[in-house]
């Protein structure tokens, strides 16, 4: 039964988030469909992240078993040829080992967070970035990030309904970076807890804007007491953009 | 009575292009409406180039009389506040003399027109961008580009429903550039033909994909002749991204 992996690109705006729900629609359901239409199986796919209601991928990684030896590029093309009316496209297909599992085999997670900091609103990127109107001192916020690298308890940074089993983490790369209105935050890490990004970039807006100290966000991670996170940050300004594999 | 000049950014998607029209929504009509909420005045807003229906602006610049001498920064906020359902956005207002106008002022007009090049197609930025899955030569295109520059009979790019008095214009700049999967087309002029740009674009396109000979382009454009034009690319793809006056 061959595998392929899948890499796929999502506007995250008009979906239920990845996970196949009983209300609304999700982009699991909709690849798993358009995967169904063409080769005519029942699938279940499986992905590298399972991102929330209104948060975008250009990389997700998931991948499918098929009961036939599809050419790779015919999976690619057939699937986007069932997409076409929605925001979900397979960048790439490609024959794996049976051993390769999206989520399981994945060694590191890279997201980006992306904030348009003006006064004005974004009309071509509405539902793709934070707008956040008063001005923001990325460099206080990228100090701030560093306090944050490293193995700790994120239990201040996690959703009170996260399922992982420990919330202790590694975060590898906490970077955030001024480009002219914009400012992004990068992130990268083996695995992250439900909600971790954005509320850590909601935290870190409230150093940038000048409320909180560089210190605060410290001690905020050291109580591992979520009622100390600041606000979490808006799931439109989340990209899940890329997964890393031992190759 | 006071004037403004407003530099405004949409999304074209959803209008009916920028000018007022009976059937369907236009940039200008949800913006005078907005200006007309707040200031309780009757508006007519002038731009300095009209976008065809599903074209962008980061940089549409259009000024407007009121009545009452407002402070320029209330004028971009209180807009924006009736704009809010909307993809459009008002970046700055600036009070001008009166000898300003945003269309007969303008001395040069900016655009860019992005190709996404690659099989699968755009998620993230469907309609944002022309989908081009075929692999296009940039630098083809570019030197067939070079050829249209300067001053020429542009007949053959020209909308038959174009309603300039002269064909005449003079291209400043016309560069293609590639930038990993995307493909941008920089076009200068101190004015444009209705549909000039998506006209050399769609006939760039053919020199891309091998089509047309870099020869052909200039042939076509020595003809005068609009069915010498090759397939004009989509709306989806154009923007709008500056004016410039004289300081």
């Amino acid at each position: 039964m061959p595998r392929y992996k899948l890499v796929v690109e999502y506007d995250g705006t008009p979906f239920n988030g990845w996970q196949y729900q009983t209300n609304g629609l999700s982009v699991q359901q909709v690849i798993e469909e358009a995967i169904e239409r063409f080769s005519g199986e029942k699938v279940r796919i499986h992905c590298a992240g399972r991102t929330d209601a209104g948060v975008h991928a250009t990389s997700q990684v998931a991948h499918v078993d098929l009961a036939k030896d599809w050419r790779a590029d015919t999976v690619r093309d057939a699937t986007n040829a069932y997409l076409k009316a929605l925001p979900v496209s397979v960048l790439a297909a490609q024959a794996v080992p049976d051993g390769f599992h999206a989520r399981l085999s994945a060694i590191k997670r890279h997201y980006v967070y992306r904030i348009v900091n003006r006064r004005a609103p974004p009309a071509l990127e509405a539902n793709r970035v934070w707008h956040v109107a008063w001005p923001l001192d990325a460099a206080k916020m990228h100090e701030a990030a560093q306090s944050l690298l490293g193995q700790h308890d994120f239990t201040t940074f996690r959703a009170s309904e996260c399922q992982a089993n420990s919330p202790i983490r590694t975060l590898d790369r906490l970077d955030v970076e001024r480009i002219g209105e914009e400012i992004r935050v990068h992130a990268s890490a083996r695995s992250f807890l439900h909600h971790q990004v954005r509320s850590i970039v909601g935290t870190l807006e409230r150093v940038g804007v000048g409320r909180w100290s560089v210190d605060q966000v410290r001690a905020a991670l050291d109580a591992r007491d979520r009622t100390r996170c600041g606000p979490m940050a808006p799931s439109t300004g989340l990209y899940l953009i890329g997964v890393d594999y031992r190759t």
